[in-house]
């Protein structure tokens, strides 16, 4: 079993309008709601690689129900820790006229030391079946930038490998409580590294910074670009056969499903990149987040190239 | 006690945001969630008075439980019936560099037959217990637009005089049904009418015409012009004191409860539209729907002018 860790989910809600007014009412021809949050994304990819998993978080009132159900109706097996305060919404409108999208994403609730507590005992229980864990995406107000280290160490602990996907000090501090893998995107590396990194040698420089700071590998998701990771078998560069612009989100966590699934199973480095690049692009071709097309997969999974890359580039950070 | 009827109850959820970005991504400063559509307010404002009151409708999903919850919160007495699919949003994004308001309203969930017959069947109950009926809004999707024909003909027949506020074919099916009053605006006059309606003796003669349709009274509300009102005991004329631009929704709202209150206890016609009009006028100086400050509707008691017009007026629609 992998256990993904979302302390923050959403319930995301998207109106499709033919031509909006931003300045009076509108009657959307399209409404859809759907549990969201990228935890629930890597899940619901996990899920459909028929892997066996378990979402561990907390969830408030009428939203968190709605997340919990809707996760259910998915067959998403789910433990939320009820919370008080309301899981948070994201509220995307669509206008038909221009295809540009809004996007109103609310905070999440203030959840306090005592519901955080309580989900922390469950997640220390389901460690012991657990083959790897994820953690990912944002923290809710009111929990320490610190939370991920703390799980992060419990895993490390108990002896099950964490894959961590975070940005901001929730990063650095979880980076240094040594995770089996770190996952930034090229945003998330420059926030860490301090400094924009606009060439391959600058990005496998502080990627190497931050394998230094504690995680055993590093993969950097560079979007279209694939991904970099520099890890305990070397440097390796992992492209997809063709350029997408698509679902940049979406992509992302299928990406670190990928990663997970072959951090539980043991797959050598260059299948683990296989994979993730291959259910990163088919999770950019498809229209929303968490889910992706098997055969665009099956296709990608061949066309992936993926090479070791000089020792020298990872070698400029030492 | 009074009935409200709220058949397409609403979570009307609000995200202030300092400076929208219209095709990016927002994070509201503000989010604010509560029960809405007009029975509702109706209730609220009913409930303020010290009224006892009693919604009856339907609801469904998570949002349902939102709206229940919500109106429990508020302690305003609800008995929805469960029916599938979704309870609609309303979601209002106000932009604080601009004022403006953008509205996105769900339609509300398809009510199958069945649901919509058990909700009749508790609503054919209650009716022995109700001093009045109020029956508000719109009729979600799978309802016929004859429903509140029904509603009203069935409270009819048990004695219990109604209130309907409603548009289109279901005002106009309604009205034939015999309710004690009527509450269009003008521009659901106007559009029973099949004219625009833009001097005062053309807002009496499509009164008339309204109210020999069926209902024993007409009351149309004029926004800050106050209340025109054709009954059985001649027309009227309410005016607020001052010119108040503010929440027409909810001022609608206000008035037809401050017309229920004073139909429930028999009080004579001047008095049920110096109460309407001073709710109405004090709601819509709130900044919520459903909500007033007493001591603005107190002060708007006395300054409201209620007059009888000329029969004359009534008369040109003969």
């Amino acid at each position: 079993m992998i256990g993904v860790v979302c302390l923050n989910p959403a319930l995301d809600v998207t109106h499709h309008v033919a031509a909006v007014d931003w300045s009076g009412v509108n009657r959307p021809d399209g409404v859809y709601a759907r549990p969201g949050g990228k935890g629930l994304n890597v899940a619901r990819t996990l899920h459909a690689l028929g892997v066996e998993v378990l979402v561990m978080g907390v969830a408030g009132g009428a939203t968190g129900e709605a997340v919990t159900t809707g996760l259910a109706a998915l067959a998403v097996p789910a433990a939320f820790t009820r919370v008080a305060g309301e899981t948070r919404r994201t509220f995307t409108v669509v206008d038909g006229r221009t295809g540009h999208a809004a996007a109103f994403n609310e905070p999440g609730p203030v959840v306090a030391a005592d519901g955080y507590a309580e989900f922390r005992d469950r997640y220390a229980s389901a460690l012991a079946g657990c083959a790897a864990v994820v953690l990912s995406g944002s923290l809710p107000p009111g929990l320490a930038p610190g939370s991920y280290a703390e799980l992060t160490a419990m895993a490390v602990a108990a002896g099950v490998p964490v894959l961590l996907d975070a940005h901001g000090d929730a990063l650095a501090l979880g980076a240094a409580a040594g995770p089996a893998i770190v996952k930034p995107n090229l945003a998330e590396l420059e926030t860490f590294a301090g400094r924009p990194l606009s060439e391959a040698p600058a990005v496998a420089a502080a990627a190497a910074e931050l394998r230094a700071a504690g995680p055993q590998a590093v993969v950097v998701s560079l979007g279209p670009g694939g991904l970099y990771a520099d890890t305990g078998d070397g440097c390796w560069q992992a492209v997809p056969p063709t350029v997408v612009a698509g679902n940049a989100t979406g992509a992302g966590d299928a990406a670190a499903a990928g990663l997970a699934y072959g951090l539980a199973g043991g797959q050598p480095w260059d299948e683990r990149l296989r994979h993730a690049v291959a259910l990163g692009t088919a999770a950019a071709l498809a229209p929303v987040a968490g889910e992706f097309n098997p055969s665009d997969y099956a296709t990608l999974l061949d066309a992936t190239v993926v090479t070791r890359t000089m020792a020298a580039a990872a070698g400029e950070a030492g």
